[in-house]
């Protein structure tokens, strides 16, 4: 171990820092030095933001998604359209969605994807709270967004099948080669897909 | 900017995550996604290893390594040989070389290389302070291990030249084929070195 020569508090900051998703031992030892080199106001800020992400930030009670105030600024934009949610697993899909700018109605996030193997059920996702919204509100169209994995494919088919009884226009978001992408570097299902749902120009 | 359509509070902390070496805007946001969903308690305890480092942390006043408590355990550790001094650019150099176990003797750290480049010259350096102890102590030796790269080797050529003056033998670290390497992929002048020293066996 890296660790045992350095002092005991950079010791403890490595070992909380290998923590993080994608930091091993060593990128943590490096962090660690780098703040340990930073200036006391520089670490002072990220000590409290650190904090500070843990009091404020709460989930919209009504999508689910992150936000200070509750309900969040897409709950309450009144120039958003209303009648179409789209429902994403996770905030960061939410982000990668609105950086798109291609969707302006709202949104409801998951926290999660069906996951048998990982003991993830229905009632482990916000799904409940879901269905109902389309009972209490004017919602027309459910707009699958879940990942193209297994696991998001699985959500999206069982949330299809839950909203069968409901009055809404379940869709979902299209499959096929992505912009840029080259065709010799992508898997064959994807391909298979694509071509079959090819679309005249 | 991915940030935007976050929280202000997790915005200010994938802005100050971003700032650490090899840490981008995507990574950040990850990061600061996870510290989100970590426990409170993980997310207390990191906030506070990060000032606990910065308020705990002092260079030892002999070698200058990192300590806690002055001088470091290195220094004040009696089964060390006292005599020789391994002169390194920084605590991570030293970590390195004591978890290779090969070295028994006292460190100095340089905190830095020579780089006219950067504007740093001998005086950002603790080249005057590894002078000190050669005057002051029974030191016999001084082995240069600062890196093999450009600055390392300037460094480790001028630190000679200072210490052409004063009783000491001064040596520098072996260069050649790293065990385990390939020697289609090391550079030429790796190579060529490695050449040029070959010993028998």
């Amino acid at each position: 171990m890296t660790m045992e020569f350095y002092p005991r508090s950079l010791v403890s900051l490595i070992k909380h820092l290998s923590k993080l998703p994608g930091v091993g031992e060593k990128t943590a030892a490096r962090l660690a030095l780098h703040i340990l080199r930073s200036s006391d106001e520089d670490a002072k800020t990220l000590s409290r933001n650190i904090l500070e992400v843990k009091e404020k930030i709460r989930f919209c009670s009504k999508c689910f998604g992150l936000c200070e105030t509750d309900p969040c600024r897409i709950c309450l934009n009144k120039n958003r359209d209303h009648t179409i949610v789209c429902v994403v697993e996770q905030p960061s899909d939410l982000v990668a969605l609105e950086k798109s700018g291609a969707f302006k109605g709202v949104y409801h996030v998951l926290h999660g994807a069906l996951s048998p193997m990982n003991g993830i059920g229905p009632d482990d996702l916000r799904i409940k709270e879901l269905v109902g919204r389309i009972t209490q509100d004017d919602i027309k169209e459910v707009a699958l967004a879940t990942n193209t994995n297994v696991e998001g494919e699985a959500t999206a088919s069982y949330l299809a099948q839950v909203l069968k009884g409901y009055p809404v226009l379940v869709t979902r978001i299209a499959t096929g080669v992505p912009v840029g992408g080259d065709l010799k570097y992508l898997d064959e299902v994807t391909l298979r897909r694509a071509m079959e749902r090819r679309e005249s120009i």
